[in-house]
């Protein structure tokens, strides 16, 4: 059955946060891939530790918090013109390859959910060109994902709980999926299926097996 | 001041969750440090995104289910006489060197406040040897640390807010010092202090300068 929407994470699922590695190594020759590593894994957990301490910050506090903290895990030095050109970096983030033409290809009402504070998310979808019905963020509630208050408000906001959402981020699926939702989770990397209580309705190797 | 009682993190703070490296490394050779990484890396990812689903599952059934992932993800076979081996070992980690000596001469109540589930805690402590005025589990809860409910459990059994926390996990420390407890952050790892907007009121290098 067709559902009413399709909702889609946007970090790592349409825009590849790793893009940020070149200009990792730019600053740090031979350093690149191991900070991007880690300064996305520490914004990630950040965004759970903050969610239950009850202490949100916006997304774009919690990846400069990261980074500071990556950075200095790896002992690099980061100067304030170092963070804010990789801030930056994330406001034009690559599109995965095959997102723009299944995107144009896909018929239905389509929107973001993301993570991201509107001061990072909205000149992202800006920039990429990208044109969405709806681009939502958590930043109004102040809990990050994988709560279920943030799917409720993809339902509430487009008027239907008939959503297929689509993720990247296993834990984000299956949250997606315990809120509810139909959930396509985009295996890109072969992962094993995080051990969460829930499957996904489907697993797709990339974007464009939605349309299948 | 004085604190009424010093409340003390299980894993990572008394007891050494990488004491489970050698019965790894029996069964995988050369893979053991690598998967009590990634399998504690996860355990951990889960209880925080468990809660965040608010679908809490006892840090028994969450440490199993981490296994399971990590082994997955580094390709190891993993057998069922495997696993319960290995979730065995859970209930005989090795203090670190320093906390039966030091808990001996600290004057006060003591306790234990953690994530495990009381299946894997209760065991655990008494063949340390360890004694406690408490030993309380956030299984009661249904949900994991950080969350404030978790502090607060320990302010209310022991009848004080007047409370000085020690764990060697840093996000513990600051989810503590949010809650309003004085907090030691035992940074063994010479780690650096997370961004969670929190800072503790000491760091130590060991358990044992608590005493100082």
């Amino acid at each position: 059955m067709r559902p009413d929407a399709f909702v889609f994470d946007a970090y790592g699922t349409l825009y590849d946060v790793h893009s940020v590695v070149t200009r990792c190594e730019s600053c740090w020759p031979g350093k690149g891939a191991q900070l991007s590593q880690l300064w996305r894994a520490k914004q990630l957990e950040y965004t759970w530790q903050r969610s239950l301490m009850q202490r949100y910050a916006p997304f774009s506090t919690v990846t400069r918090e990261a980074l500071a903290y990556a950075c200095e895990a790896l002992g690099l030095e980061l100067s304030v013109a170092q963070m804010e050109g990789l801030m930056g970096e994330y406001h034009r983030l690559a599109l995965f390859p095959e997102v723009e033409k299944t995107l144009a290809a896909l018929e239905g009402k389509k929107a973001i959910l993301s993570n991201g504070s509107p001061d990072m998310l909205l000149p992202l979808v800006e920039h990429s060109g990208l044109r969405f019905d709806a681009v939502l963020s958590v930043d109004e509630l102040g809990i990050f994902k994988p709560a279920p208050q943030v799917y409720e408000l993809a339902a509430r906001k487009l008027g239907t709980k008939s959503i297929a959402f689509t993720s990247s981020n296993c834990w984000d699926a299956m949250g997606a999926k315990s809120y509810g939702f139909t959930v396509y989770w985009i295996n890109r990397s072969k992962a094993p299926l995080d051990r969460l209580g829930f499957r996904p309705d489907r697993v797709l190797a990339s974007l464009d097996e939605i349309l299948q």
